[in-house]
């Protein structure tokens, strides 16, 4: 419950630095619903804007409270991307995917001229790595993949809906990695995305330009 | 028609390699159909193999002649994949992937204990680079990774199939980069694959144990 404030309070603030005519990007997870609802109220309001989903979950939940939403391919670039985070650091590199949706929020991400991260006040940490490392990887030959990641130690597990793999917008499988700690991100993230069979990681590094960390009572911004 | 000779010596030679209660990785293109041929009257003479394909082309084609194929999954390892390439320096680095089967191949043969590659006389490059190199990029945002390729320089076209773009076994699509030459084929590599979209490379770097180079009265082997 206390959550769902901090939340709130972290998608209200972010939705004031949305434009009138600005193409938005729409991040995935339970803190982007409050923030797609701030901003349909905006739509509602008059404000004039093109959105890019990064998952169907997101386009459908815009499309339902009337937000234009468009292919990526659609838009030359995107101003303005607000998704949530299930880690970051003081350097506001995070780990992202736990809802599924890396490697489309990557792409968006990566296309996007500022990007803002709106969590709970639980996802700041230290240290990268408590959070399971999401790794989307190619069907073909994924036991493999496995099967290497757990030799380097990195306590690989599929994530699973049910009895079957979990499956992304991208038809791929996603790998959680539990690590505890990661020493070296970048490091890291270079190592898995040389694994033929590897799309993308859920580390995201050097994308954000402000997180914006919901409290109780308000919010506390890391800038770049 | 010389060419064909070449292959077929190149794959004639290769498949001794091949021995009983193997388990075989069978690359994709011209050259390998050559070499399944081969390996289809061995299977007919009494050896027992197991194969693992790199593509569908491939699994129909040694379904056809009677070779028993598994899915990759089926395997723990492979013993000895046997592919072509499109090109391969004197360090047996290549480019692969003009069939369009790069990211399979590459997943197969990062699991194989032995690759070796059948070519053409044409094959053999100072420098990579000649040959366009495809870059296997996920269909959402493709057109932004386009540009991000075209902005440095690398010449950028997708790979067509009539009017539509040509879609992998992976259902991604294929970006060829005409580069003319590549000056440091690992750094090129890992730019690319730090690209989020991109999902593998036709950059085959320190994978091929050997290449048997078909001439039209024998072979050239190239060993490590």
């Amino acid at each position: 419950m206390n959550k769902d404030i901090e939340k709130k309070n972290a998608a209200l603030k972010a939705v004031g630095f949305v434009e009138d005519g600005m193409v938005v990007g729409l991040g995935t997870g339970s803190t982007v619903k409050f923030m797609i609802e701030a901003l349909a109220e905006k739509v509602k309001n008059g404000m004039n804007i093109t959105a890019v989903a990064t998952s169907k979950q997101s386009e459908e939940l815009a499309r339902s409270f009337g937000i234009n939403v468009v292919d990526i391919g659609r838009v030359d670039e995107i101003d303005l991307t607000i998704d949530g985070a299930d880690e970051f650091d003081k350097d506001l590199n995070g780990i992202k995917g736990g809802g599924g949706a890396l490697l489309y929020e990557k792409i968006v991400a990566s296309n996007s001229k500022k990007n803002i991260w709106i969590t709970d006040s639980s996802k700041y940490v230290e240290k990268l790595g408590k959070f399971p490392l999401p790794v989307e990887v190619v069907p073909f030959g994924s036991d493999k993949v496995f099967n290497k990641l757990k030799e380097r130690g990195y306590n690989p597990s599929f994530r699973m809906n049910g009895d079957s793999y979990f499956v992304t917008d991208g038809n791929h499988f996603i790998v959680d990695l539990h690590l505890n700690t990661i020493e070296d991100c970048y490091k890291l993230n270079s190592e898995l995305l040389h694994i033929p069979g590897v799309v993308e990681t859920g580390l995201f590094l050097n994308i954000a330009d402000m997180v914006i960390l919901g409290k109780r009572d308000g919010v506390r911004i890391f800038d770049k």
